[in-house]
């Protein structure tokens, strides 16, 4: 699948659209989910043209993956969730139910976890 | 939170308990989840003492990390599911509903998405 960029990520990472930003390092960028489903959701993208995490583990360089795995952390540290707990979910795909074809990964906290939570683990 | 080397990826590192793999590297291993929610349900695991996605990308090395992702990547392909979708889901700590200590990502897909999928993307 060829990366599409009129995406609303490729927007934000242009500047195009605002974003309100978490954190930004060399090739991540951070920010608030316009839609929380937790007091804490944030989404981390790489700045780097991915369309799914597939795409990125095959083609970022080790310095992109590490970037980005480590401003998940920072984010959940941050963000006060990394003691009382978080989830990290990434959709991919059709049946993944992925919406925006960039790769990223929610991080989701802040809250007591209902049933939702319970099932996946 | 310091590691516990007693929880079961522990053990199923050291070879003291089976699992059903699905590959290996020098530092990340997959396996079938033994209670599978989908046809393809594959936990990836660090082979390094690392207790949340938090402690893994504070204390993990760029090639441990680079690795792992990479892994997670490869399974997706492997098990046929990188074209038609899937969900990555790790969870950290108490809210997050964490049951193993030991931090793991999940890769499911491989079956139409239900509600519970739509949610969260």
């Amino acid at each position: 699948m060829a990366y599409d960029d009129s995406n609303i990520f490729a927007k934000i990472l242009r500047g195009e659209i605002p974003n309100d930003m978490v954190m930004e390092t060399e090739h991540t960028l951070a920010f608030n989910d316009i839609a929380p489903q937790r007091p804490v959701h944030v989404l981390v993208i790489p700045k780097g043209a991915y369309v799914s995490s597939d795409d990125f583990s095959a083609r970022a360089s080790d310095a992109e993956i590490a970037d980005f795995f480590r401003t998940v952390g920072e984010v959940a540290r941050q963000r006060g969730v990394a003691e009382s707990g978080y989830r990290l979910i990434s959709n991919a795909g059709e049946d993944g139910h992925q919406e925006v074809p960039h790769f990223h990964m929610h991080v989701i906290g802040g809250a007591p976890a209902g049933p939702m939570l319970k099932k996946q683990d």
